[in-house]
C-alpha cells in the first residue's frame, strides 16, 4: 500500500517509467564504470558494494529531471557536453548518498544490519573498511564532477562542486545527521524537527535539483522556484519515510521497519500522529507541484512525476 | 635529536623562519574563520578541535611554497585572486589531512587516543561526533575551494578540486589506508612499503605542490619536476616518520611513540633496520633537491627548506 494516494488534477500528464527507465539505466552503467574495482585492499570492492544493485536513485533522477527541464526547447541542439555533466552530476549525488549510508549505518552511529535487503557494508566488509570506502566515495563524487575534459566547462564544474559540498556538509546533509545523533531521547517539536530533515535528507535532494538546472539555463526566477520545489520534496520524502517505518514491512522496504520507535528516534508520525503525517504530506506535494507551475519552465514532467512517485511509494 | 642531520651544500641559502611564519599565521587565521563553530548539534565544534591550534601544517606550507614558486617574477603585479585561491588550496588541504587523523584515530582503524597532545576526537566527543566531524571536513575542503566569487577564476577552482579529490580518494589517501589496514601482521616487501606511503601520505603531500603549482604559471617542464619533488618529499616523510617513531618519545611526538611496532605494523625500520632507513630518507632528500634544480623555477627556496625541515625535524 502505498503512504498517500493523492491526485493533483492540474498537472500534465506525463508517464515516468518511460522516461525513467532509460536514465536509469545510464546511471547504473556509469556509476558501475566509475566506482571502480580496482582501487587498492578490497577497498573498490566495498565501495562497489556500497553503490550498485540498490537503490531508487530518487537523486540522480532529479538531477537529470532538472536538467530536463533547463534544457533548451527551441529547437536548439542539446549540449553534449552538458549532458555529460548531467550524468557526472547525477553520480556524484548518488555516491555522496551511498557513502551517507554506508557511515550512518555503522555501531557508532544507527547500528543497522540490512540495508537495500542486504548486509551494511561494515557488516560484509568489517568497520575499518567501511570507513574508508565511505570517506573514498565522497572523495570520488569531486573527482567525477572535475574530468580533466574542456567539454564539460570550467564554469558547470566548479557550480557543481560548490552546490554538492554545501548540500553534504555541516550545515547541510553532516548537519542534519548530527542534530538527529543529538536528538535521540528528545522531545522535539516540529520546527526543530523540520530544521533537522532539512539539513538531514532535504539538503540533498534539494542539492539534486539545483545541480541538473547547473547544467543548462534557467533564470532567477525559475531556480528560485525549483528551490521551492527542491524544498517541499525533500521534507515530503522524510515525512513519507516516517510514514512507511511505522506502516510498512522490513522486507517491502529493504531496511529494518519500526527502527524510529525501536530508537525513540522523533518522527513526523510519533509527533503528529499517522493521519495528521498523511495530510501534511499531501501539502508538502501540492506545495512541490505549485513550485514548478510558478518556474514556469516548460518541461516540467519528470521533476512533477517524481515529486508524485515521493510521495505515493510504497517502500 | 633530529631524525637526520644533513646538509645540501649546493642549495641557496633560504631563511625559513621570516617566511613560514607569517604564512602560518595566514592559514590559522583563515582556518579559524573557515571552519565555524555555528555547524548544528556540537558538530562545528568538533570539527574546530580536530583543525585548530596543533600540527606543522606542512602541506598548506607546501602549497604556499609551490605557489611562490610559480608566481610571476619580472614585476608583473601578483594577483590578489590567485593569493586567495592559494589560501583557500592552503586550508583544504590541511581539511582533507585532519579529517583523514580524526577516522584514522577512531577504534576502528588504529584506536589512538593521544593526538597532537591532545585527547582524539573520538575520546573527546564521542566517536559519532567524530566520524560525522570528518565527513564534514572533507565537505568543507570542497566547499573552499569553490567560492561563489567570479575573482577565483572557475578554472582554477575546477582545477584545485580535481587535484584534491584525486589525492585523498581511493587510489590516494584512502586507498592507502586500505592497504595499511590490509598490511597489519604481514610481511611487506619494500616495493609494497613504498606503494603504501606513495598513497597513504605522499599523495596528498604532492596533491598540495600541485595545488600550489595550479595557483599559478607552470610549464610542463617545472610541473612535471615539481611531481618529481612532491613524491621524493612524500615518501622522505613517511621514512622519517618511521624513523622517529623508533627513536623520539609520546611528549615530543604529541602522541603515542613506539605505536607502529606495537601494531605489528610494517615501517621502514622493520623492514631495513635504522641505519639503511636514516639513508635512504637522505637519498630522497637530495631527490626533493635534485628535482627544484631540474624545474628551472627561480623562488624556489621555501620548498628547498621544507624538504630540509621534513627530513631534519625532531617530531
Amino acid at each position: 500500500m502505498s503512504a498517500l494516494q493523492q491526485r493533483v488534477p492540474d498537472t500534465p500528464v506525463f508517464d515516468l517509467a518511460p522516461w525513467m527507465q532509460p536514465q536509469m539505466l545510464r546511471v547504473e552503467q556509469a556509476l558501475s564504470r566509475w566506482v571502480a574495482a580496482d582501487a587498492p585492499a578490497g577497498l573498490g570492492e566495498a565501495m562497489r558494494y556500497a553503490v550498485l544493485d540498490g537503490g531508487k536513485r530518487l537523486r540522480p533522477l532529479l538531477v537529470l529531471a532538472a536538467r530536463d527541464a533547463v534544457a533548451p526547447t527551441d529547437g536548439a541542439v542539446r549540449s553534449a557536453a552538458l549532458d555529460d555533466a548531467a550524468l557526472r552530476a547525477a553520480c556524484a549525488v548518488e555516491l555522496i548518498h551511498a557513502y551517507s549510508l554506508v557511515h550512518d549505518d555503522m555501531p557508532c552511529m544507527d547500528n543497522d544490519v540490512l540495508r537495500r535487503g542486504k548486509p551494511t557494508v561494515h557488516v560484509q566488509f568489517g568497520e575499518a573498511r567501511a570507513l574508508l570506502a565511505g570517506d573514498a566515495l565522497q572523495a570520488l563524487a569531486f573527482e567525477l564532477l572535475t574530468p580533466d575534459d574542456p567539454a564539460v566547462s570550467a564554469p558547470v564544474q566548479a557550480r557543481l562542486c560548490r552546490l554538492l559540498a554545501h548540500a553534504a556538509g555541516s550545515v547541510g546533509m553532516a548537519g542534519g545527521q548530527a542534530i538527529d545523533l543529538a536528538s535521540v531521547g528528545l522531545a522535539l517539536d516540529e520546527a526543530q524537527l523540520r530544521q533537522m530533515h532539512r539539513l538531514k535528507t532535504g539538503a540533498l535532494l534539494q542539492g539534486s535539483v539545483m545541480m541538473g538546472a547547473a547544467c543548462g539555463q534557467a533564470d532567477a526566477l525559475a531556480l528560485a522556484a525549483l528551490q521551492d520545489y527542491g524544498a517541499a520534496l525533500g521534507l515530503a520524502f522524510q515525512v513519507v519515510d516516517d510514514i512507511l517505518d511505522v506502516t510498512a514491512d522490513s522486507v517491502t522496504l529493504g531496511k529494518t521497519a519500526g527502527k524510529d520507535a525501536a530508537d525513540h528516534k522523533p518522527t513526523y508520525v510519533s509527533l503528529m500522529g499517522l493521519a495528521r503525517a498523511q495530510a501534511y504530506a499531501g501539502q508538502l506535494h501540492q506545495q512541490a507541484h505549485a513550485a514548478l507551475r510558478a518556474s514556469g519552465l516548460q518541461q516540467q514532467g519528470a521533476l512533477a512525476a517524481l515529486a508524485d512517485m515521493v510521495v505515493q511509494r510504497s517502500s
